[in-house]
């Protein structure tokens, strides 16, 4: 049996790959387990959608050896209803973490909240998902007390989502956000349109981007703008608008039109150099003002507007001095009045993303603990 | 008697006064309060150096009246060791919040934390304090498990020390912590040696922010330094370096040796111009590198070494472009790489330094609610 003044952790989701968030994650929860006496952090459940380890009877995985017991395992694996079962009838309390990006597991949040099960993610589609799916997580929460945190859905380890939920808790209120909040993004503009210097062609940055693992596989996975605007559907319901989807507001895509139905990301990158002048155009519209161009997202509260797409800066904003693959957030609160609160930093990258993992953890651990 | 689900609130400080901290915390304490059903949030005792407001039997103060009632009190004043005791017997869990600049009742914060009150507070004094303080602080907390979050003792309502907090304890190594973290150097600077144009002469800022409330009351508080050397104590103590005091590093005071015996803050606003040229000299020396001056502090975990002072920064620096009277606090760290986690806005005012010491109350009720 498993011993009274523990909390058990289950991870769900890859545990490999280079960048991956999961490995990091499991280093990080290892020492964490370590150094902390109380409450005894233990592992009962690690799982992919191909493979599975668990103890039937709750009793702690080996943490050192899970990977290679995991990799080996011939357990059956669990669909989400038996995932949910085995957790909810754990003798202690129990954290799901939620490693995938996986949008059938997001849609189960409701079921694991309403047994008690608490989770912690990186996911973005629970949240950034239909409005209703929103409102049913946070209902079960209500309802079960159990916590979901998300840290690491938006801006990876930078503390957005806690500062936001910390900035409304004690009665600010947010007039506008806005900001880089795609690692990727922010890499293709600060090369494309460095503030100093030509920067290079837009097919050959991207390019670029992909070769240097700064874009999803296919790049048309970032460079349709949906991955900035599922964050900005999640800031903006937070502060308040009840945002029907990620595809309900203006989303600029720098797919050109006449790109959109070719049938795969290699093609795509074969012919994105015909398309290079329009990108060019932008360019050289914003240096005639002594700008330059960055792709933001904006959340103006006033108007309850969201939007995502090309703006320009003056080279001396924040935004337009932008290094790396750095995001950068800015709240506008009435607190705050004409100059911001800003949170700048690497926004992607496994290491980090975990650590926004971790620290929910830590989070949840004062609930539970 | 009180009732049972409760969390009784303890205030110290003054609560009136142009940008204090005092009204704006018991404003957004009042507003907390309706909104959460459960812990409720009861005010026990408020009271300052000369008055003092408290039910003997720990029923709730009206927070609405508590204000008129406190100035019209005549109920006796209790010493330190009498506060300790009348939390430390109340029926329920307790939260002292000290919103003084107290050195006295931030070297007693280890008898309230022995006796299981837990503290949050913007004062500065028990963590910059002496070394062995910090240390009965902490053990204390270990031994009662009483809380201890002082957010807003540096950057206010910024996440500074829980952003801090959050990357050491999921295993993130601190390499480097630098920025402004004075809201009145911010100023000072930001118009003496700004990114365009000439600036003013320095004893004319200094005049200008005195008049505009940016400075203490006698800006040689501002000006030695000190204020600073106690932020970078804190830090630089959280990341891990046993900083004896404040004054145990090389501290920069930008008071003129020539006026250090100066006998008030108005003889010392009268000779402050004679010395001008010093500060032009600076000023000037920074220009010919194309560079601006700034007043800073930085912790170097590598060498172990704390500095605070001025220093030369080029002018698409972050820490160069500041405005108005923000800071602006990097972590450098080994996840983070050469690019650091930014945290920049306004660093002092009364309703952002409230805010920081309210969602330190909200963590604390993650704890004994």
């Amino acid at each position: 049996m498993a011993p009274a003044h523990q909390v058990l952790v289950a991870i769900i989701g890859k545990q490999t790959g280079a960048g991956g968030v999961g490995k990091s994650f499991l280093n990080q929860l290892k020492a964490l387990a370590t150094k902390r006496p109380s409450p005894k952090l233990n592992l009962c459940y690690i799982g992919t959608s191909s493979k599975v380890l668990y103890s039937s009877d709750y009793a702690p995985l080996d943490m050192d050896t899970c990977l290679d017991s995991l990799a080996t395992s011939s357990q059956s694996t669990l669909n989400l209803d038996g995932i949910v079962d085995y957790l909810g009838k754990a003798p202690s309390k129990v954290i799901m973490v939620d490693n995938t990006s996986n949008q059938a597991i997001a849609e189960h949040y409701p079921h694991f909240l309403a047994r008690g099960i608490n989770i912690i993610t990186p996911n973005k589609k629970a949240f950034s998902g239909s409005y209703s799916l929103w409102k049913d997580i946070w209902t079960a929460t209500h309802m079960s007390g159990a916590k979901v945190f998300h840290e690491s859905s938006v801006g990876a380890g930078l503390p957005v989502i806690s500062t936001l939920r910390d900035l409304i808790d004690t009665g600010d209120s947010i007039t506008k956000i806005e900001g880089v909040f795609s690692g990727t993004m922010s890499f293709l503009f600060n090369s494309f349109a460095p503030v100093e210097g030509a920067g290079g062609k837009w097919s050959e940055e991207v390019k670029k981007a992909k070769e240097l693992g700064y874009t999803e596989p296919d790049p048309r996975d970032d460079l349709n703008g949906l991955d900035v605007a599922r964050k900005l559907t999640i800031l903006a319901r937070i502060s308040g608008l009840p945002v029907e989807s990620p595809t309900s507001f203006s989303v600029q895509s720098l797919i050109p039109k006449e790109l959109e139905s070719c049938s795969s990301g290699d093609e795509f990158m074969q012919k994105l150099p015909e398309f290079d002048s329009q990108m060019e155009d932008t360019k050289a519209e914003a240096a005639k003002e002594g700008k330059v161009v960055r792709f933001v997202g904006k959340i103006d509260m006033a108007i309850k507007e969201v939007k995502v797409g090309l703006e320009k800066f003056d080279k001396s904003h924040p935004i337009a001095a932008l290094k790396g693959s750095d995001n950068i957030i800015s709240f506008y609160t009435e607190r705050y009045g004409a100059n911001p609160l800003i949170i700048q930093g690497a926004g992607a990258g496994g290491d980090v993303t975990a650590m926004g993992v971790t620290s929910d953890l830590l989070k949840v651990l004062l609930h539970v603990g």
